[in-house]
């Protein structure tokens, strides 16, 4: 349902990027989660800009819980976040000029030219912030069920990350660093490359890995609602995402079967696989192994340099250069959105499984 | 909702690979729709195992519509599709021992033991006969309206097909090829790869990509029933599919702004982009161009070639080597499956967008 | 969604009545859950047109279990039933001319002339044959956790019944009766109005009341999915019933506060209300006590008295008398489908309070 | 799915009464809608307690739209309002012991004692403020359409008012109208009934009716969407309704046939019924005669006489006195509550049929 998500436990976002605030409303959650207010703000703090690698548009992101939570702990009834928008220069836009791919064009096709322009309105990254106050409450539900959820940037501006070796580490890593990455030479090449894109007028892109750890075997559903259904519908509405894969994903495409096939065994009593090319799930259902997906982000669309286009008010050929304060690169920005839209869904699939109370 | 998808036109699918039948139901089609079940009959041929490169199963798919049309045409009612099974022959499989890569061990720990495991059940790609009928009843309302699809092996057991250049005449080409590629030394030398991977009684797997033209320009929604959600969210439940992308996908990753952006362009009073790396769609709402995606398709998991395993009724390693018949590939009989999955969401997002009788 | 109902557990119709077949799937049900076809056909048997007071059609709902289903036990996967048309007699419809409180002038209009018009279609209350059938596995599993469904003919032809006393007693009485009443010669009074108005070439109504013993309290959502909504919702499916009320329903328009409220009492250390004026569901929730309902059906509208109405394709006044078989009473009839449509109702709302394992 | 309700166009509503707001979220709206803030002023002044017929907690609704809405007109995306709450004093609730007939209990069991029941909580009356403010985008909506809705209060404390004559007259007279009676005597008598009730310490309930003219007709879904099965659906989750019925509703069940079907004419080309029994609505289908529905509201449950009850905490029998500020009785409020969740259910019923720009 357009702006909603999820089956037992729905995720329903709302707002403009120059409006009066945006916004997250989650219902479903069952009653007694603990709402960690300091642990929002951290998870936060990870998407805001910062630096000479981001927009200089400053947001407090000083939310507030206005229903669903009393002193500190949910009441079963819906969560409501709120963010109010601040430092707002709407006259940097120019209506009817589309930014190449942007959802600027499209936006005005579809709304008939009432869509809500300036800062990109509801297609603005900016709506992820309420995403990420609400998969806050997600996470630290999971975390307490011992389900943990990683993603580092696997690869920016053509650099590559390394992959997870000792996940529970690799994970402490990456918890609080705000350019994700587990190899930090790695990461210093990444941020140079995004200077100089930056320095250029233009924008980089990348691949986000998502890792989760912990997730209970036998979970999910087979046709629609398979574990890849539900996280790959999420995911695309994170802004910029064009693709996703699980486990080895496209490489799959030219294995031979004995070679993707993840050969079983038991050990203590417990069954696993021996490696993990289907990235913990077969048949649509969780196996028991860690979840692993790819995204890629394709490059911030609003760039400086001069890009031809339409004024699509005036229906003739254009040119347009950004004006105003815009992101190099949202790569780092994108990762922590990753991992709470991947929260909310596993919460969800895990009502959907056990009732909501199991997250309790 | 588990075994239903869509919004307006939602469709369920049921039964097991071993069952009496498998079938879908249809609802929220508009009244008025010619069905044409010659046309149904070809589209499941193309699905239907034929030659070496697939199992010796032979299925009839004599598939029945027991309810919403009459006299060929759609009565507005639940349209069901029933095709029974036969030559089945069960006693190939052997419970407790999980086939790696395939469902069988999820299935089990999602069901407690009591799922129907004879021939995968309602894992089975044979359910996708199911789809594919009642894709074909989407596929001839979106003809009508002038929106097309076409599917071909972009990639097979690492051989490459050449892209779409004349889209209409390459679809044509597609159309009735049982195995679908643009360029046919290609698809020789897939062919080849696959005989060579059935006679080490080993399997393949591959790429599709679709290609959509004639979509309106406007339709989608921002956030999560955005056009790239809603389709990947549909195509996952393929079985075998572990990735997909749009437009230039994964490649968008490592380019810049400058490079991914598509520029804008008014033509004969008619906006156009140069390129489509953004695959048609942008903030999640189609802007004219042709949809353009990629799904990646695993090798079948189920192979002659002994692998280690568990029998988890025992609760102990195992190995096993498949008996029976299986498709040493599924890629090109996965082909129409693609398009059936993406004309049906499809056709739910126009009805979404403009009412269900815009189909009609 | 038009055709399907329910969140967790969720069941669709398909069919109309002079067609191949009409069914359901029933999506979302635990593997595990024993069906007993026997039981089924029992239900069914109680549904099914007998005697005088109902329409000579003899059907013998030889319905099958196609898929979701092996051994007698659910597989976890969709349920799916048919129940083949036989006995059809077409040619007692004459297209045009609309039964005055039917549904043949709106089936035109929302189908635009292509509706199935042949012996109401797919708005035929034999499609109820099927969510019969279909509730009769959710009434099993329900009857297993404790939760026992009993309805009556409160009403009918402007006789009463008695109301229910001792819940078990009366429960058991109900469960085999045709014609379900709890005072017999309310019921031989009854039957003789009904073969009145059938001589006068008339049809009669009444009210059916539905007891739910067992429920667990604390069950149900506030706002949309209250209980109240969910049946309510479901009820309505029911083709000819116009009310609805829980509790004391109207009559509570009358009532102070003071006589309204249930007092609270706890005995034993267990809770109880001394009355149960709110039919067991307070705030949308449940409460523990007796769920009570009570629903309106109208007389059958297909009646062979003349009557006045238009022929719509002519667009001309008309008259119409029924031709061939049609109920002068389909109350008795109506009282096992308002059990299963409850019964599927509860079943998917214990599922998305407890999640669905919770029926097993 | 709990709070939210509708398939095109959904409502979520979120908030307690002493929390820190309520609102509503309403998706799917099209782009395009004037938005009046006088006129949702307006409304929410009718369900705004008033006089001694009212509590006298003071509340100003000072509501805002945060999003979806820019200079008076929808942008098509999510239309959100919000409702601070002032004039809160929570010390007048008493945590353990359950008012009769109120959800204090049900809250308990179904949130684990993690409920806010400050004032009700999320069960409050409070919250349907926010569906008041929605809904009044949704009735000026339908009324540029020529859809028009009108409530009265048909019943109160045991005294009827008369019933609609002349539509638009009698619609003109309730509209502004804080006690909606269309016969001022019989509204006279009531308030004298409502503040004897007060002076007792006790309260009184009605009925009420809304009456829908212009829906076009053939709009709605057969089965489980029928348009008796969507409005029940809204209408239940008006805290205190118990009961609905459509047309002649119960009286239905003691007509015969000939009595209850509303015969068919032809005038001038159109087609119409001569009375209207079936309320509007056949096979779930609108017929083109206006809707008719009547729902039950029961006493409010909070009184100021002393109850029978439980200390839910302690287990033990307890006695209870409202202590505070509460309505002696809340039908004349709940009218305009009736007439929005009415047209918010009838713009999704008309965005499903005909797509939501239909509403433009």
């Amino acid at each position: 349902m357009k702006n909603t998500f999820g089956n037992s436990i729905a995720v329903t976002v709302f707002g403009e990027s120059h409006g009066d605030c945006i916004g997250a409303v989650i219902d479903g959650l069952p009653a007694g989660i603990a709402v960690d207010n300091g642990f929002i703000a951290s998870r936060l703090s990870l998407r805001r800009p910062a630096g000479s690698i981001s927009t200089s548009r400053a947001e407090k992101d000083e939310f507030k819980l206005v229903s669903g939570v009393v002193n500190g702990v949910t009441c079963g009834t819906p969560v409501t976040v709120i963010i109010p928008n601040e430092n707002v220069r709407s006259g940097d836009y120019d209506y009817g000029r589309a930014r190449p791919g942007h959802a600027d064009y499209t936006a005005y096709l579809r709304y008939a030219g009432h869509e809500d322009y300036r800062g990109g309105g509801h297609f603005s990254g900016r709506v992820t912030a309420a995403l990420v106050a609400a998969g806050a409450i997600a996470t630290a539900a999971l975390e307490k069920k011992g389900v943990h959820i990683a993603t580092h940037i696997a690869r920016c501006a053509g650099v590559a990350d390394r992959g997870f070796e000792d996940f529970e580490k690799d994970r402490q890593k990456l918890e609080n660093e705000y350019f994700a990455v587990l190899d930090d030479s790695a990461g210093a090449l990444m941020k140079e490359k995004i200077e100089q894109a930056r320095a250029a007028g233009d924008s980089v892109g990348g691949v986000l890995e998502t890792v989760v750890c912990g997730m209970p075997a036998g979970v999910g559903e087979p046709w629609f609602d398979s574990v890849e259904g539900m996280l790959s519908h999420a995911m695309f509405s994170i802004p910029a995402v064009k693709g996703i894969e699980f486990g080895d994903g496209f490489k799959l495409a030219d294995m031979r079967g004995s070679e993707a096939n993840d050969p079983l065994r038991v050990k203590d009593g417990a069954v696993y696989t021996e490696k993990n090319s289907n990235g913990g799930i077969n048949g649509g259902i969780t196996n028991g192994m860690p979840i692993v997906m790819k995204i890629a982000v394709k490059p911030t669309p609003t760039i400086f340099t001069p890009q031809r286009t339409v004024d699509f008010i005036k229906n003739e050929n254009a040119e347009i250069s950004a004006k105003g304060r815009h992101d190099p690169c949202i790569v780092h920005r994108a990762r922590v959105v990753a991992d709470s839209v991947c929260a909310l869904t596993l919460c969800d699939i895990l009502a959907t499984r056990f009732g909501a109370d199991f997250l309790r």
